[in-house]
């Protein structure tokens, strides 16, 4: 089969052999998603290689363990646990310490014409929701997580710092709890996506400095002056949201941390059951973050496509 | 009067005029102690110019809004907030953006015969009470304040990185709440104050690397590598809570905290009731953190032994 392949150095489209572990469900993709992820991926970021991409929706081919799913069409959570360990048992294979993540740590991933996952891994999406809203659901699920982290009220004030497909995703999630969310960044066209589901949009050059006064700020932005953005956005005893993985080691301002009694939470992963009924129910359109599609044959130019500067979801059909 | 000046280059030991605002208390200090701020701001941190200090206890002498204080041995709040804003109308001007802080922000402060603040800022301190452990409710108030931040229940696993004067006072405050409290240092001797009230202690060198098993951390060293010594401690999941306000700009690796969902906690002040209620039940033992007591005489001298390694609290008597 096709596949999208980092050795550690570059990219190729390559010809492998199909999964074939009978002890995991056998997926074929009908459509996956870049994610910044990959594009840090491909820079080197986590050490990973083998077949790229984690977000996708696909048709069940093979599944020893839930025949019942055979033809059906599911999206999958990415991380795979041991099993066996603490976390595992709880049913949250997101912070077993032994994971496996699909694309990303130790797994192939979704850039191809079949991926494999455990088949607890595994939601059926409903007939509603189209191929191209359902292979939003990963990303979404990370928005919509944020929600059960820490609490967005209807009054609460929330800020989002960056204006890429993740950052709207968030202010978009965020809208649907909040009256008050504010979106911060440098393309007017992007801004604009959000802004016409009553996100007030900012350009970054414009704001006032050390605003301080948002309830919540979310750094879904990936860059490293995110963070010192939020630090001036956010309120004293407030709560600022990592949700972007920096591959490099910035600096930060710790002592005004300290001092306005920041609370900063990470967050990763989110479930996917949220995303899947939120899509299903079109509180959460997606359609205006996809900014192309390329046959698989085309992966590494759709990986360059999306590495552009202002390009949102760029999607790859094997 | 006397008080300790810093002139932002220098400290001196200088002859100024007694505080005359009648709108605040007239208070005459009976001792002071040093706090690593005070360090801090000796080599510039803050901008701060004049009397610095901010832990006492002290009589009050003049108190024209509450003329029953006068005469009452008082500890006080150090942060003076305007009286009108949100925050302040709140009863917390911890936040106030315009506060004054005794001895840190545009308010002389405690290492000096006298202090004035608002009478709103200051607490009776019971008989019970000395005056040695009087002058820690400040600091003492800051490490209680952590489990009003979070929880920390009996089975909650601490560790507290840093065994000076803060992070003592921090494990001694959480054993209060846990039977699982871990202290990480570099000096046997101090450790073993903590030991002696059942708090495990390790020394830094021997940590075993990402351990990664804790609920919670406080980062009490004020070093640069406790933060990332605090990412190797710290379960997925769990929480950190920054007590230490650091002067320089480190780097911090953002990506663990996001993968690893981490909860960073700033945490500065504390209120000051709940710890003078514990110096009243006598649960806290301080005196073992007392180093030494100089004159304000010998102020100066006083700092410089402060900033001595593996020197605990310095205490000041005018």
């Amino acid at each position: 089969m096709k596949a999208l392949r980092f050795d550690g150095k570059e990219l190729s489209l390559a010809e492998i052999a199909r999964p074939d572990d009978a002890s995991e469900a056998l997926i074929r993709v009908l459509l996956s998603g870049i994610c910044n992820t990959d594009l840090e991926i491909a820079r080197g970021y986590a050490g990973f290689t083998g077949t790229i991409g984690h977000e996708f929706v696909g048709v069940v081919e093979r599944a020893d363990a839930r025949p019942d799913l055979v033809g059906k069409r599911v999206v999958g959570e990415i991380n795979a646990g041991c099993g066996e360990c603490e976390r595992c048992v709880a049913a949250d294979p997101r912070h077993c310490a032994t994971r496996t993540v699909l694309g990303i740590v130790g797994r192939d991933g979704a850039h191809a014409e079949y991926l494999q996952l455990p088949v607890t891994n595994l939601l059926t999406v409903p007939d509603g929701i189209r191929d191209q809203e359902a292979v939003f659901a990963e990303p979404l699920a990370a928005a919509v997580g944020i929600a059960e982290q820490i609490d967005i009220l209807p009054g609460t004030t929330v800020a989002v710092i960056g204006d890429g497909k993740l950052g709207l995703l968030c202010a978009m999630s965020m809208q649907l709890r909040s009256d008050n969310v504010t979106i911060v960044g440098k393309h007017a066209a992007k801004l604009a996506i959000a802004q016409n589901l009553g996100v007030k949009p900012v350009i970054v050059d414009q704001l006032s400095p050390a605003i301080a006064s948002f309830d919540v700020v979310v750094e879904a932005s990936g860059s490293e002056s995110g963070f010192t953005t939020a630090l001036d956005l956010v309120r004293p005893q407030g709560k600022i949201v990592l949700k972007s993985t920096f591959h490099n080691t910035p600096t930060w301002q710790a002592s005004r941390v300290v001092v306005n009694e920041i609370t900063i939470v990470g967050s990763r992963c989110g479930r996917l059951a949220p995303a899947l009924a939120l899509l299903e129910r079109r509180e959460i359109d997606v359609d205006p973050l996809i900014h192309a599609e390329y046959p698989l044959a085309d992966a590494v130019p759709a990986m360059l496509q999306a590495a552009e500067k202002g390009v949102l979801k760029v999607l790859i059909r094997p």
